[in-house]
C-alpha cells in the first residue's frame, strides 16, 4: 500500500483505502448487492488518466482495477509515461482523483427499534471523485483526501431510514434510543396543518446528503486554511453509487455524460460565470456592498469609455436574457460583474468557474475586495436508476475535468467510446483502460507545427486532462 | 367596430384594432412579409375560445379570422353559448385575451444616415396574449389592452437595426441626427478593454424588447394601480411574430406548446412555487427582513407542531433539491415562505403563481406584509424560427391558461390537435376553431354524476379556460 501511495503521489492524485475492514465489506456487500451487470466480479476496470500541462515529462496512470466484490485490497497500477502539451497554467498537475469504496455505518438506530439480527447494520457506497484545482493546488488535493468522508458523515443517520422501503419518516425524535423514543408515532407528526404532507424519497436524502457534504468540505478548508496551506479552491465532480441508483454532482466546470448504446445521456451541466450570470448578477443587485464600489451588476457586451458617457449602449440586467439599449451613466464605467466569453468569462475579472470548493482567500486582482460571497460550493446532483435499463459492456459513465471537454465534444467522446471499445473483446478489462488513454491522450494532440495539434489541426487542450471512465455493464451481463 | 367590442366585452375578453392606417399595414407587410406557409391569405383561423367558472350561461368565444395581408378590418366573429363547470373562484371570467397586429414606426434614425428610399420605415408584429387574472380582473384586463403597446414602444428603437443584416451596434450615439453623430465610427466604440466584444444577435434584441416591456407594463400598473382600479394580478402568456420568428414569453402557469406533425416541442415552462422554490427562498434568506419575522425561508414537509422543538425534521433550504435532517428550532416554526404541493403550492400561504403582472396591493392573509418583492413579472422568452421547417396545416401553436393544462397533458392535446384537424378538409378554416373548442370543451367535461366529469371520470377543470390555437401551416404551404 505504502508503494501505491508513492506511485499515486507521483501520478499527480491520490488513492486511499479508508475505513472499512474486510469483515465490514463482506456485511455491507451482502446487504446492497451491486448488480452483477454492473461489478461483474473483479475483471472490471475502472481508469483514470491525467495530463498534466507544462511538465516535459508527466504520468498518465491509471487505476487499473477498482476493487469489485470480493477483492477489496487488490489494486492493480501502472504508470504510463506521456509528454508534456503546450505551456499550461502551472507547473504541476493541479487535478485531483480518487475512487474508492466506502463503508458507512450507521450511527444510531434511529428509531429506537431495535435492529433485526438478520438485517446488516450498514451501507457501502462506490465513489469517485474528480477535483480541477486552481491557484493552487491545495483545495484539490484537500477535497480528494476528504470529500468522501463528509459524504460518509451525512448518510450515517440515514443507514436504516435507507434500507427500509417505507417512506421516510418526515420527523425524527431527539434521542433515538431514550425511554420513550421508542414510539413509532413519533416518527410522523401527530397532526398536520397544511392539508398534506410532501413525499419524500430516498433517492432526495441521498441528493440531500451529498449536498451538505460539500458545504461542510467547503466549510473545512475555510477554518483550516492557514493551518494546513489550503491554497485556491478546486471544481468537484463526483459519483455516488449507492443501492442501484448513479447520483452525479457536480460543483465546477468539469463534466459527466453516459454513453449507452451509443446514446449521449449528460449528467452534468457546467456553472461557469456564463452559465450562472444571471445568479451572480442577482447577487450583486441585492447586496451591492458586495461589489465594493468596483464593480456593477449589469453586464455590457464590452468595456465602455469614459468619453462614451451619455450614449447608449447594449446591457443585460439580473432579469434579463436578451439585450437593450440604455443611456451610459457614471456608475456604468465600474467594471462589470461578470464579463467575457466562453473560456475567458470571468467573475470580477478574476476567475472562470463560479462553482467548487475552496477560495476562501480569493480576492480581486490589486483589491481586497473578497469573490468568494459569489461562488457556490453546492453541486447539482443527477440520478441514473443503474436498474431501470440493460447495460452492455459498451456503456460508459465518462468524467472528465475541462481540460477534456474544451476540445472534445461530447459526439466525439461518444465516437471515441464506440472506436476503441469496438477494438477490444468485450470481456476484456484493458478496453476501459484504452479509452480513457484515447481520450486524454485525443484532447492533448500530437506535437506538430510548433505545437501540439489535434487532427482537425487545432490546437490541442493546454490544461490539465483527467478522465474516468467508469463501465456500466461488463462481461457478466452477457448471457 | 363597435358592435365587435361589444360582442368581444360580453365574452369577457378585449378585442382592439389600435394604431395603424391600411397604407401603414401595405407598408410594413412589404416590408417584413410573413413566409407563405404562414399566413396564405386571409383564411387561416386563429381561434380563441375562454370559458368562465361559475356562471350560469357563459359565452365561448372565437375570433374567427385574424386579418392576414391585405385584410385588416375583416374581423368575424361569432357567439357560441356553453354552460358552467363547476363552482369556480370568481363570478366573472377573469382570463382576457388579446390578439393584433401592430404597426411600429421607428422612433428615429438611429445611426444618424438619411434612410434609403426604397427602405420601408417600419415593422409589423403579430401578437396573441392570454391574461389568466386573480384576486381580481383588472390586471388582466389593462394587460390585455397595454401589453402590446409597451412591447411596441420598446421595438422603436430597433426598427432600423432589426431589418439592417449586419449584427448590431454595441454603442448607439446619444443625439442621433445631431451634427457629428453621423460619423458611423459611433456606433462601435474605438477601443476595447476586453479581448473581445460579445456578439448580440438580432433575436436577443427583441428578447430584450419583450422583457423590459413586461417591467414597464408592471411598472405603470404599480403607478395607476389607485386611479384605474387594477385589482389583482395576473400571469400573462404572449405571443410574437416578427420578422419569421415566434417569441413566446411566459410569466406565470400558462402554456404553449407547438405541436409539429405530431411531435410535442414545449414552448414554456411554469412558474410557480415549487418551480422557483430556491429563487424565493433565496431572496428571503439574503432579504430575511422581507419575511417580517412572520416566515422561515427554510421548506418543511409539513408543518412543525409546538411540541416537536428539539426533534429533527427533514428541510430543504435554497441550495438544496435534496432533503436532510435538522434540528428544530424555535424560529422553525414560523410558517414556511414555500409550502404545499402541486395546485396548493403557496408563496406565504397566499399565492399559487410567482410571476405575472400586477399584485402590488398583495398582502400576507390577515397581515400587511407585502407579497409582491418575492414576485417577478419578468417572463421566460422562448424563440422558435418558423423559417427552418416546412409546415403544414396541421402544425399548431397551441397556448392555454391553467385551466386547461391542469386537467389534460401535452399528449392529450397533441391526440386532440391529430383527431380534430384530421376530420377537416386542410383548406377549411373552421378547423381550428373546431379544435380550440374541443380542447376547452374537453377540459371543462360534461355534467355526470353530480358534476362535471371527464371521459376518465375525473372531475373537469373548475377554472377559467382559454384557448388560443395559432396554425403555423395552412393550406397555400400544400403544393
Amino acid at each position: 500500500m505504502g508503494e501505491l501511495r508513492q506511485a499515486g503521489a507521483a501520478a499527480g492524485f491520490s488513492v486511499r483505502r479508508w475505513g472499512p475492514t474486510p469483515r465490514q465489506y463482506s456485511s455491507c456487500l451482502a446487504l446492497s448487492p451491486f448488480p452483477s451487470s454492473f461489478w461483474p466480479g473483479s475483471q472490471v476496470a475502472v481508469t483514470f488518466l491525467s495530463l498534466a500541462s507544462r511538465l516535459e515529462r508527466v504520468c498518465v496512470s491509471k487505476v487499473g482495477v477498482i476493487p469489485g466484490p470480493g477483492l477489496v485490497s487488490n489494486l492493480m497500477w501502472s504508470l504510463w509515461p506521456g509528454r508534456v502539451i503546450n505551456a499550461g497554467k502551472s507547473r504541476h498537475n493541479e487535478d485531483q482523483a480518487c475512487c474508492e469504496v466506502v463503508y458507512v455505518e450507521g450511527r444510531r438506530s434511529v428509531s429506537g427499534v431495535p435492529r433485526e439480527p438478520s438485517r446488516g447494520q450498514g451501507l457501502c457506497f462506490y465513489y469517485w471523485g474528480l477535483f480541477d484545482g486552481h491557484a493552487g493546488g491545495g483545495a484539490a488535493e484537500m477535497a480528494s483526501r476528504l470529500l468522501h468522508r463528509h459524504i460518509r458523515e451525512q448518510l450515517k443517520d440515514l443507514v436504516e431510514i435507507l434500507q427500509d422501503p417505507s417512506p421516510p419518516p418526515l420527523c425524527l425524535p431527539s434521542t433515538p434510543g431514550a425511554a420513550g423514543s421508542s414510539d413509532p408515532s413519533h416518527l410522523v407528526g401527530p397532526q398536520s396543518c397544511w392539508s398534506s404532507q410532501k413525499e419524500v424519497t430516498h433517492e432526495s436524502l441521498v441528493v440531500g446528503a451529498i449536498e451538505n457534504a460539500f458545504q461542510f468540505m467547503d466549510e473545512q478548508m475555510a477554518r483550516e486554511r492557514r493551518g494546513h496551506q489550503v491554497e485556491g479552491g478546486c471544481c468537484a465532480l463526483v459519483v455516488v453509487y449507492l443501492l442501484g441508483k448513479v447520483y452525479v454532482a457536480n460543483a465546477g466546470d468539469s463534466r459527466a455524460i453516459i454513453v449507452r448504446n451509443g446514446e449521449i445521456i449528460p449528467m452534468s451541466r457546467e456553472f461557469t460565470p456564463e452559465t450562472e450570470r444571471q445568479r451572480l448578477q442577482l447577487l450583486g443587485f441585492l447586496k451591492p456592498e458586495l461589489l465594493g464600489g468596483e464593480f456593477t451588476h449589469l453586464e455590457f457586451p464590452r468595456r465602455i469609455q469614459p468619453k462614451e458617457l451619455g450614449q447608449r449602449m447594449l446591457y443585460r440586467d439580473q432579469n434579463m436574457t436578451g439585450w437593450a439599449y440604455k443611456k451610459i451613466e457614471l456608475e456604468d464605467l465600474r467594471f462589470p460583474l461578470v464579463c467575457g466569453e466562453g473560456k475567458k468569462a470571468r467573475v470580477m475579472a478574476t476567475i472562470g468557474v463560479t462553482r467548487g470548493l475552496g477560495d476562501h482567500n480569493l480576492k480581486v486582482c490589486s483589491s481586497t475586495l473578497p469573490i468568494k460571497p459569489f461562488l457556490s460550493c453546492f453541486p447539482e446532483v443527477r440520478v441514473y436508476d443503474l436498474t431501470q435499463y440493460e447495460h452492455c459492456p459498451d456503456d460508459v459513465l465518462v468524467l472528465g475535468t475541462d481540460g477534456l471537454w474544451d476540445v472534445t465534444s461530447d459526439c466525439e467522446v461518444a465516437a471515441t467510446v464506440d472506436r476503441v471499445l469496438s477494438a477490444y473483446e468485450p470481456n476484456d478489462p484493458s478496453r476501459y483502460t484504452a479509452l480513457a488513454q484515447a481520450l486524454v491522450l485525443g484532447a492533448r494532440g500530437t506535437p506538430r507545427d510548433r505545437g501540439w495539434r489535434l487532427p482537425n489541426n487545432k490546437l490541442g487542450s493546454g490544461d490539465d486532462i483527467s478522465v474516468f471512465v467508469i463501465p456500466l455493464g461488463g462481461p457478466g451481463s452477457y448471457s
